[in-house]
């Protein structure tokens, strides 16, 4: 079979949407002259030579099944925010220390609890522990504050563990705050989402067998909130955040005054729970350690401020700053408040955790009332909402692991929202895994909790250290002493909690930092060595075009894919080949019966596989061709079958499939897939 | 920015892999000859133009990780068989009996027991009606014997229902005698692996706690044990099956003995078995038509030998005939046998199901020794094997349906060992489900067993009463009154089981069978329907060459993956674009900058996308081309890093693997991959 070689004619259209047109004059020699004229409402023209903006448009308007998704992603998470509308989001003080401060806040109403769970295992007795273990967590809570002071002045861009301890301690530290903090963000939105469903299913006891449930719909909402993106969650967060400020200033200050005058009647806690704590442990120095560990969660939030100091209005380190004192001294009113209280009302907690001992302290001062109501909802509001600064967190915390290459790129990617989509996906799946294993218990998942965080505030007050010494800047001593005693606190607590809570939980955070930290490093290296390899500063020798492919058209029958496929073949290349492979020959001697009148004249090579394989004889025919040629690639020209609908697909393309896997690790193999759209039915 | 156009160099490999040389002479003006050189060993050439013939080297010859799947996969079912061997495979009367009837007659060994099963349920005295009720079996299986000769003759190439009824009662009554018999192959598969398992564990009671586990293991081992191909499995059979026979007929002559000398002693069931059976049900006409329809499980074997004609050596359906005939006779006195001697010793059958009848009827009749082990292993390994009947079937049925359009067409493809690879697959994963489901338990499948196969007869019978009335061949009156008998014993029989059993599992195959057909039906449709949207006698109109492709190359970073893409694109048209679409101005310039030096003449394009989007403003820009040139298709060229493990996949290509979703659902869109190997690490 012989034929004249063709080739294609391969016409221009202009890349850049660009029409030209005649100058005014129609003589003959008229020069062409471009002019602008953006394609519709879809691209307006950029500022530079051969750039195009897109709009709003070319993201919205989309038919059929992937518009159909559109407008349910748009009902649930809001139409597009360009990024030129990110600077405007920033936060005033008040609106920062609702949203920031939640997380510390909130940790008043489980922290004495969980105080009192573990030194009730010894005596009801020993539960009058709880007031001056509070006292030593608050005197903490002021060390830890006078030092992140002075980290967020340092670190005005945001003054993460992750980056501070970077920075002055080394990419290694970094990695062990990082992978720190990242599980303890997890754990904040497990243990937080779970407190407060507790408070709600105190007075709601119906709900407790759907708790695991309830805080997985709780969580998967904080997500969609979150890929809405932070703009309207200022306004959200400031009603249930100064709600419970207020509600349990009142309830603090009327039940100390009713205290103090011996007004109160005597507390009695239902008789069942007694059989259960009065087993009685030793009130052993490791107990009190423990009741100590238990209670230092309500430390944890002060991260949350630190991470966002650049979300603050300017002056944004001074406004930081400032709502971090703020959140301290409300934390430590509410916090020392409540233990006073609890204590010298002898409440004590309930063994099945059905019934929280915060709405214990409520019940005892205004009865079953509305007002119980009120305190508890308002807890369980603000509670919920506190697992949302993790979600603000671990998304801006992997966006910067990201960046610097230690997580997947698309973490660094802000969705259409501005929010980082991924980072928020994949916290929220972390926490329902977390929920589900702990059966959404607070007591089991605190001992997860408090270690990860304490070991990332040691690093970020040992990276102050270093860094003061090194500078030597004006304060420098002060500052040395102050981050000095900071970083002696926090170290203490997180061995502390580390040896107290091992076997509680606190093992695992143990065995999953350094896994996690084994993972990031992997990543960062595989990215890096990925990077030297692909790097490229100028064309190479081989030149800027490759050589032709050797086009070839696998084929199974004569139908009109087929000859879609090889019509595209023949005008990229005038030497294109069909191959049928088959194990029946008498089929094979009807197809090249009519493939004359069929193909023209495109060369058909038929390969009998007596063994009815269709992949190894192909890729072996791939493999003479190149034996010809080893310098130009192969094109292997697929047709594909478009089914309406997709369970069709398992009616069509396995094949196809099949054979695109094994082509993709062939090297010098171009696939190109031809789809075919069938007409509609009549 | 201007540029010449350029052409691909489209150099000619030659497509039948043979070398040019010159003929001897080495004047100018010589003409070239073609000698033909079979590729290595991997191709010879064939008899007609333009074909070659792949050998198994082709199959084999692969390294790396498709190699060892390839060893794997060797090891586990053999190399592969040419088409050309598939006459060589057939079987002699002794073979098939030991492979056809394995069905039929290990139904001997749970029938008996399911019949007393449900008698017992009145009291221990009704189980002496299993006699009466076994004899009545026994008459209908010979009326069934002597109907389906009938079939075989005048079906020798097949004589599956699906075939008689659909080539009778027209293609409607064909698919629900497809549909029943698919449904009844998978349960003969679970019920036969069931019983043999309980006649392992009758003597190895430790085991029957992981029946489901076991039985599963069974079915795997039969499915790869079929994927090797059906030319060992006759060997295989033979052994067991006449085992069987052997050693039942043995005991059973040696217990009548026993019993007409009245040498046996007393049985005496467990104490606590008594107490759960006596809870007495009346035995009305409901509780016998239901005891009936459990042992009318003894005739569904009938189908298989009809189904295998094709596999019988010269001439075919004699020898099937003959075959049937045996098989009956044999099965009809072991059935008779064991009834006859479970009854008149007064076994009991056990309530926990965990001692099998025939198993305690070999422990009376031989003691607790080595006879009851050899005996119980025989059957064992009948019954499992007897699964192995519908292994033959099943995929057979299956590649018939194929063929007809009525199933996927992987179900018609023979795979390297001549068997139906993916039918074979399919039973086996069905089975398993149903196993897991039913929890392995005989009495429990059976009701879903019987009535699809007496629905499968009833067809097959009825269609063969029409073709003796409407061919009036020699012979049909007699015929006809065979058959019509035939008919109407086996719909009397499906009434009685779909009724009696209706509750019992019976309804499951009723709703079942129909939306099985519903499946086959729509199945058909879809590809009747694609292949007359899909079909083209000639070249068309548009012309042999499609206009020549507008290509662009979307390219999000400047490294050696982008370099080759925008090197194969340019060397297929002359006025290939690359797209760069950023939300990050800067990033757009820098490229920009380094763009001429690292493209050389290749024209950038940037669409800045102020949403972030990538794939929107994309299909927007190639919406803007394509309305510039709406006959020319747009070949999208993409890069695509080919990572060296599969985690590395988590790490790249996300982005590509969305964008290629997307734009297959484009029409008049082609995707070519070009995949980057990355050099090795130092």
């Amino acid at each position: 079979m012989t034929r004249s070689p063709r080739r294609p004619d391969d016409g221009r259209v202009d890349p850049l949407l660009e029409v030209r047109e005649k100058r005014r004059g129609k003589r003959p020699g008229d020069a062409y002259v471009r002019i602008v004229r953006p394609y519709e409402d879809q691209f307006s023209r950029g500022g530079d030579e051969g750039e195009l903006i897109a709009t709003e448009r070319t993201v919205l308007q989309r038919g059929g099944w992937h518009g159909a998704l559109r407008r349910i992603r748009t009902t649930l998470i809001g139409r597009p925010i360009s990024s030129e509308r990110e600077s405007h989001e920033r936060l005033t003080k008040v609106k920062a220390l609702a949203i920031f401060s939640s997380d510390n806040i909130s940790s008043s109403a489980y922290g004495p609890e969980e105080i009192m769970r573990v030194l009730a295992l010894a005596s009801v007795g020993a539960i009058s522990l709880t007031l001056p273990l509070a006292g030593l967590i608050t005197v903490m809570l002021a060390i830890v504050t006078i030092s992140y002071r002075q980290t967020i002045k340092a670190y005005p861009h945001g003054a993460s563990s992750y980056i501070v301890a970077s920075d002055n301690l080394g990419s290694l530290a970094g990695v062990l705050a990082a992978a720190a903090l990242l599980i303890g963000y997890v754990v904040t939105v497990a243990v937080s989402v779970s407190a407060g469903v507790a408070a709600l299913t105190s007075i709601l006891p119906g709900l407790f067998d759907q708790r695991v449930l309830i805080t997985a719909l709780l969580v998967v909402l904080l997500m969609v909130g979150n890929l809405r993106g932070i703009r309207e969650s200022g306004t959200i967060f400031m009603i249930p955040t100064y709600f419970y400020i207020v509600i349990m200033l009142a309830l603090i200050g009327f039940g100390v005054a009713q205290t103090l005058l011996g007004n109160l009647p005597a507390y009695a806690a239902p008789a069942d729970w007694r059989e259960v704590e009065e087993g009685g442990q030793a009130l052993a120095l490791f107990l009190i350690l423990r009741a100590f560990s238990q209670g230092a969660v309500a430390l944890t939030g002060v991260e949350a401020i630190s991470d966002g100091v650049p979300a603050f209005k300017s002056p944004e380190w001074r406004n930081a700053r400032t709502t971090l004192t703020w959140a301290a001294v409300i934390f430590a009113i509410l916090f020392l408040g409540i233990a006073y209280l609890v204590v010298s009302i002898g409440i004590v907690p309930d063994p099945t955790e059905k019934v929280t001992v915060l709405s214990q302290l409520v019940r005892h001062l205004t009865g079953d009332g509305v007002i119980l109501v009120i305190a508890q909802v308002a807890t369980a509001m603000l509670l919920v909402l506190a697992a949302n600064t993790s979600f603000a967190d671990f998304p801006r915390l992997s966006s910067f692991l990201a960046r610097d290459g230690y997580l997947p790129r698309q973490f660094a990617f802000r969705g259409e929202r501005l929010a980082f989509t991924t980072g928020i996906v994949a916290l929220a799946l972390l926490a329902i895994g977390l929920l589900i294993g702990f059966n959404a218990s607070v007591s089991g998942l605190i001992p997860l909790y408090t270690l990860g965080v304490f070991l990332a505030f040691t690093l970020s007050q040992g990276g102050m250290l270093v860094r003061w010494w090194k500078r030597r800047e004006q304060g420098w001593r002060p500052g040395l002493v102050i981050n000095g005693l900071g970083t002696l606190t926090t170290a203490v607590v997180a061995l502390v909690v580390g040896s107290s809570n091992f076997f509680q939980g606190a093992w695992l955070v143990i065995v999953l930092v350094p896994l996690l930290m084994v993972v990031l490093i992997g990543i960062r290296r595989h990215y890096r060595h990925m990077d030297e390899a692909l790097a490229l500063d100028s064309i190479p020798e081989a030149g800027e075009v490759s050589a032709a492919p050797i086009v070839i058209v696998p084929i199974a029958r004569l139908d009109a894919p087929a000859r879609q496929a090889i019509a595209f073949a023949n005008s990229i290349s005038s030497s294109a080949v069909a191959v049928h492979i088959t194990n029946d020959p008498d089929e094979a001697d009807a197809m090249r019966e009519r493939w004359p009148d069929w193909a023209g004249s495109t060369e058909l090579v038929v390969v009998e596989s007596p063994y009815r394989a269709l992949i190894g004889p192909l890729l072996a025919y791939m493999d003479a061709l190149q034996r010809q040629a080893p310098e130009r690639p192969i094109l292997v020209v697929l047709s594909e079958f478009v089914p309406r609908h997709w369970w069709e697909n398992l009616l069509h393309n396995q094949t196809a499939l099949r054979l695109k896997l094994r082509l993709f690790s062939r090297p010098n193999t171009i696939v190109a897939d031809v789809p075919y759209h069938p007409p509609r039915r009549k």
